[in-house]
């Protein structure tokens, strides 16, 4: 009895799953997307590799990479993570009084953005570690769903998570429809990745790449074991440390790539070599009114080698204000 | 219309599905198993994660994580991969002149294992580095293939691949039927072990955890862009790196873990220490007839302390001889 049931269940998924399958092969996958150059190269891909003929490739093969930061959500006025980081900075400050005049903590404190600065890099990675560090992994992943849920976004005043590109959404499911595994390769930490790609982008965990801190595996005060997040940097995917987390993570080579800074140049280069038929892909942030306008100058997500690239290569480059009628899902 | 050719193309393979499902569901989905309690304990798991109750757990979660060596496929007289480093060693000889005098080339060249193993970790170490680094990952993976096609065990006289135990190759057919996502996690080269995974166990390779050696990104002599192995090691997953590199890769703690040996004992703690309904398996290698018998005191393979905490827990052991009526397909 149970088997039938099993197998009435089974196929009453199916056909719900062809049914809607179908309708999305009859109706506009990218309603987002202007019918443009843009678009359309994405649909030829897509359309050439999923069909039988000399660009087809099997669905294993479907490997498809997206940069997180300025390409899959916002990444202005600074990345969201760092955002986060100062957050908890200030919510951990009581802990630590010394912060008040220590650097770059008290700059922080102090709302003092250019002092904050001035601190460079190692400044920043005293930040990171105070606040991505010391706690077990599912701590952390508390402090980071906590934040998700009330932190705002200071120009759009909406979670962070309402940030997601609405064309990118409609990409991802496009080429999932299409039997492509999506993957996250991103600069930003993998742990914090994790807490909002499942539910915002349909992205699980494991299949989210990402920089991250050394962990350790030990037996808890309750003899329970648990796994520690360390101060020590272990990993850093952004340049050439992309293919490098493709190779390691992944696999495989991936047939589809998109990014938008010059930190996803490598990662364009590594799929593009793959022998077949490949795309690669740039968001260009050219929309100052509905989002930010930067690239060669921008200290957050510069794009300037990797857009000469794309434009000597057959390069899709997404005009944001002209190839994007809709940016957010709640525009 | 091509949309419609599309429609009915996804309707067949989907009833095809569905009845492949409904006939595993009613035929028995585990053959090589004896009828006996470690049988009895998986699919009782099975049943509780996959029906709506209290136990049950949404697609999604349902991680299983399998060690390899000893656990999927053999791993006497010694690991096979350590097989295919001295194979290697031998075919790269001729362009080593110097090894015929250096240790532990000159022991590993002149078969005297005694004196091989007499150079301990760090010869290991330099036998590594000489066969695993300094290609491209893609030549390295040409190395891995060709060797799989060509070496035969030296006992079972078969390639390494025919060594797969049947009664896991069906395990790992029952979980996915019941929407289980499986995974490798093993102190073997990750690099290796994917030549192998997705053909011999149906494991791609973005679901293969292990070791690995650094890699570097760079642009070949012919300008293409290319992904180096180095002779650095970069991560051990064994021991209390498993649980380590399952948070790492995987980011989510299995419900299912199955291992072999002491090796395995961390992650199947972390495996055991979650929330809700869990299962975790031990195989004892008690068949030294069809295969080999050996546990607290065996070079390779060593099962002395998770044998023992398997014993004072509702972990699962298989006796090999007793709960395996098949051992290798070829029986």
């Amino acid at each position: 009895m149970r088997g039938m049931v099993a197998w009435l269940q089974r196929l009453l998924i199916c056909i719900t799953l062809v049914l809607a399958a179908s309708a999305m092969a009859s109706a506009d996958p990218l309603p987002s997307w202007d019918d443009s150059a843009a678009k359309q190269s994405i649909i030829a891909f897509v359309d050439a590799v999923t069909t039988l003929g000399e660009d087809y490739v099997v669905p294993e093969e479907r490997i498809a990479v997206f940069d997180n930061d300025g390409t899959l959500w916002c990444e202005q006025p600074i990345y969201f993570q760092f955002i986060f980081a100062i957050d908890r900075v200030k919510a951990l400050a009581p802990e630590h009084p010394d912060w008040k005049d220590r650097q770059p903590f008290a700059a922080l404190l102090a709302d003092d953005m250019k002092g904050l600065l001035a601190s460079g890099e190692k400044g920043l990675g005293e930040i990171m570690a105070a606040t991505h560090a010391g706690s077990t992994t599912e701590a952390f992943a508390a402090t980071v769903s906590d934040w998700l849920s009330t932190a705002r976004h200071p120009r759009f005043n909406r979670p962070y998570t309402d940030l997601a590109y609405q064309p990118m959404l409609e990409l991802l499911a496009y080429l999932r429809a299409n039997d492509f595994k999506t993957f996250i390769v991103s600069g930003g930490g993998v742990e914090f990745m994790r807490g909002f790609a499942e539910h915002t982008y349909g992205i699980p965990p494991e299949q989210v790449v990402g920089s991250s801190g050394a962990t350790k595996f030990q037996l808890g005060p309750d003899g329970k074991p648990e796994i520690v997040k360390e101060a020590k940097v272990e990993f850093v995917d952004d340049g050439p440390g992309k293919p490098v987390g493709i190779n390691r993570f992944i696999g495989r080579r991936p047939i589809f790539a998109f990014g938008n800074s010059d930190g996803d140049q490598q990662m364009l280069e590594w799929t593009a070599a793959g022998d077949g038929r490949r795309f690669v892909g740039l968001v260009h942030h050219t929309d100052g009114v509905r989002e930010y306008a930067y690239d060669r100058t921008s200290p957050i997500g510069k794009l300037d080698k990797a857009l000469d690239e794309a434009n000597t290569r057959d390069w899709t480059v997404v005009d944001m204000k002209v190839d994007w009628r809709k940016i957010f899902p709640f525009d």
